[in-house]
């Protein structure tokens, strides 16, 4: 019999000596917990993804100085231990996969299929392995191993033999509804009889979560075994080398994973982005500008989850036309969620910028009524809270969370450095549908500190002049949200979103808006990823477009 | 006799109704001047370089579509046609030079070295060649024309063939001394006897300048004829086919070519950046916050020189702590310019903004005295004049230049959403010691109106708090761009740029701020690559390090 942990830790990106002492400390464990051997995500070592780190030559050195370390500081273990990390020869660098045994190294394994899509890019910093230089398999106490790294599954296996088990370590990036898919990947790439680990990152790197969900299929293809979902894990179970079964599966069974609740997962995807980057950027406090509105609303429910309620401030900036409801409501959510709240009136200020901008643009020509003058107090309205809550943040050592949503982000209905201003931009990747969905959600499983149900029902207004709404200037977000949907995760073209019955003049003017919008985002704060394709590293536009 | 027609042009990225127009009129152009053969860059017709527009299949058929036009409206020209566009065969997209003639395609070459590193993603988008599919040659009236793109040629030739002449289309991005690195590539990949014509796109698309500068090498590999730098031009010459020689070439060397003026070179690569980045963007004017200081009034000459003085406006915005000295110079800078140039407080509305926020700071723990408070309201400061620079673009249509140096971006000596306000950063990639020879050249160069002597030869300041110099918070600017220079372009670790002998503490100080601007840099304005590594697509950094 062999005992393996599959420990789905988190890693911190050039952090070599806590990715060091994390390893060291879980393989301990493992060896007190009986285990054979013990499994370690994608480069783990060095964290995913050092991104141009790996350009460093000091960055590779101290890297493989950490691994002789880490040979040293486990040899005494009678454990065998596969673990991610980078490998150099020559010029080259490998994002590899070590087989270690009291020191040795039994074998490394380089990544074949390096991704170069999407958030990745990984050819711009390793070399690919191929399977004549690669020790794909490893026998291990009568058992044979093959060895897999992330992409590799996602791809045709291109050779014709197989191990007992496959072990493919990863640094999977979330996004929604991907469990599924990973399973039919191993299921696909592994042979009749072969069974698999998967074996996932725990955490996240700034706009990348890696949500764990590992799991093994056993010989029959069947998902046996699932770890927690967007938590660090080190899970132990048997394995019969005899009989090649896996043992004492049924209680590993995780009762969430299948739940099927899509804002579950998107609440904890998160939770655990927030969390960890004021982990990894070493900050405590979060600062919120409460509008009174649904998206500053989610937003602190989300950052007292992820940072306890003592450790999130909120402040209201009215202006002469924020309603008397929406400071209620925003007073109601503080209260509710119990989180510290004030309020700062802009009027004053707003007035001595007016009147210290007064004769400058008595200088310019006049604009027609109703044209971008508005715009131009619109904008300084946001702006000066944006001041309130940077000059807040210096002074208290607060990071500020900014409250912008994908729809908003993508046609540019928000306005750069007001409330855009931020480190962190918890729902910059959920659509305004989805920012309802999610407090419908939050308040069905926090009954006890829920956002007010009005809120939730009021007409959206970013209340910037009288009696404004959001659909005086876009379609229903209902509309706004399928159009952006097809564009930029379906690739559609405006032909074929208004073919699915939408207005050709809306979907035109979105369109449009959504690439001259380009420059707003790339000032923009980093959010975390959960659709197939965010404002990110995951979306590559140049900004001066002659249109 | 055959003449070549080198259209050394800019293209505009998916402004495919442009670029088409451009190329039909040169290659009409090209034929009255009884030109054989044109030459137009990479990826001429779509622009280079579309990035995720390439994802969308309606780009792509939009592109097939230009492509049939183009050969529609030239199928009357008794002209062959080298020029580059996307090919796409089945799901692959290819990096491609098509020969056409008379509405034919003769040969289609598709890059086989796709770049991949720097600020290239070409592996995002392409599938590269490869000797057995592609047409690297064509017969054109006697004469073997061997085809390349670009990166092929700074790679190892694989293959024993050669012909008369190489051409080899580019768009190849503006760095420091790279003309001597082009023709030496050049050389060496061509064969002995071959000649070679190096085809560059002049224009800019956001960070990246192509500056032109293309060349002929003849069959010593001599080289013979240089375009412009940093304009368009179209430039004939006649080869004798039978002889295999390059007629007419004194005339047309440039004199300018090999001048080895650097700061010659910047100050042209930053003025069609700031030119493209207008044009593509369609705005016409401009709004600088001048201090008083180098960056600001380096920053208002490129202005100039880009848009016309008449396009240029400036706003100075004093505190308390603004000195008349920089008043004055600001206001003899303008004078010399000959923009405009108005004063607008920014006291009475810091004034507002401190008793705005004193309740909510009173709450506060109290600061140790000289700590981050004087943060805070330096921020403020810097932010109020953000906001009424911006204030001032929304009302009067003109874009924001921000104008903040590499040396101050490194090390995060620049206030996020204050000083960093603005759509375009002309200097973001010049150190502060490159900022102030710029200004010694362009004062050298224009005389009659000049940067006043005194902002050259001032300590520098931010002005933020009394008697402030930058040199408080950094070391002398000489040895902070030494530790850059090191780090960024020459990937040196600490122990490397201590043996040059900079202090080990100011160098650990230098990388660690350089670490945790990280932030900062990422809501940061775009602005023109000038160096080996610029803030921008070539640096890929999290931010999220745990320090």
């Amino acid at each position: 019999m062999l005992r393996f942990a599959l420990a789905q830790l988190n890693s911190h990106t050039a952090n070599l000596d806590k990715n060091l002492n994390n390893a060291i400390h879980a393989c301990i464990e493992a060896k007190n917990n009986h285990a054979d051997i013990i499994i370690f995500p994608e480069l783990f070592l060095c964290g995913y993804m050092p991104q141009d780190l790996l350009l460093e030559p000091n960055f590779i050195h101290s890297c493989q100085q950490q691994l002789e370390k880490f040979k040293q500081q486990t040899k005494h273990l009678d454990l065998h231990i596969i673990i991610g990390h980078i490998s150099a020869k020559n010029n080259d660098i490998y994002n590899s996969a070590y087989v270690i045994y009291q020191g040795q190294e039994l074998t490394i394994y380089h990544k074949i299929q390096l991704p170069n899509h999407g958030v990745f890019d990984e050819k711009r910093y390793f070399e690919n392995g191929n399977l004549c230089q690669n020790s794909k398999f490893i026998d291990i106490k009568n058992i044979k191993i093959e060895l897999a790294i992330c992409e590799d599954i996602w791809h045709d296996k291109t050779y014709n033999q197989y191990g007992d088990i496959l072990v493919s370590i990863n640094a999977s990036p979330f996004h929604l509804n991907k469990y599924a898919e990973r399973i039919e990947k191993l299921s696909q790439y592994i042979d009749s009889k072969q069974s698999g680990i998967y074996l996932n990152m725990a955490g996240a790197q700034d706009e990348i979560v890696f949500d764990g969900s590992s799991f093994i299929l056993d010989q029959n293809h069947q998902c046996i075994t699932q770890l927690a979902k967007f938590k660090e894990q080190i899970l132990y179970i048997d394995y019969d080398s005899e009989k090649k079964i896996w043992l004492n599966q049924a209680q590993k069974i995780n009762q969430n994973f299948n739940n099927n609740n899509e804002f579950e997962d998107i609440y904890h995807a998160l939770i655990l982005a927030v969390k960890d980057y004021f982990i990894k950027t070493n900050f405590t406090k979060a600062v919120i500008g409460l509008s009174g509105g649904v998206d500053s609303a989610v937003t602190a429910c989300i950052a007292v989850d992820a940072l306890g309620k003592e450790n999130v401030h909120t402040i209201m900036m009215p202006s002469d036309y924020t309603s008397q409801i929406s400071l209620d409501d925003a007073q109601e959510l503080s209260h509710n969620l119990g989180i510290s709240h004030e309020i700062i009136s802009i009027s004053n200020i707003l007035n001595m910028f007016n009147s210290s901008l007064a004769p400058s643009f008595a200088k310019l020509p006049k604009l027609p009524k109703s044209s971008r003058n508005d715009v131009t107090e619109e904008n300084l309205q946001a702006r000066i809270r944006g001041n309130l809550l940077m000059a807040y943040s210096n002074r208290s050592n607060a990071l500020v969370l900014t409250t912008g949503n994908k729809s908003e982000l993508a046609v540019g209905y928000c306005t750069l450095y007001g409330d855009m201003c931020g480190a962190f931009n918890p729902i910059k990747d959920l659509l305004k549908t989805q920012v309802y969905k999610l407090c419908d959600y939050y308040n069905k499983t926090n009954p006890a500190r829920t956002i007010p149900a009005r809120i939730l029902t009021r007409a959206p207004s970013a209340e910037l002049r009288p009696n404004q709404t959001d659909q005086d200037s876009l379609p229903p977000y209902e509309i706004l949200d399928q159009i952006l949907v097809s564009y930029i995760e379906h690739y559609q073209s405006a032909e074929e979103i208004i073919k699915q019955g939408i207005d050709e003049q809306i979907v035109n003017k979105i369109l449009k808006l959504i690439k001259i919008s380009e420059y707003k985002r790339q000032q923009g704060a980093v959010g975390p990823k959960i659709s197939t394709r965010a404002f990110g590293k995951d979306w590559r536009y140049n900004i001066a477009y002659f249109l």
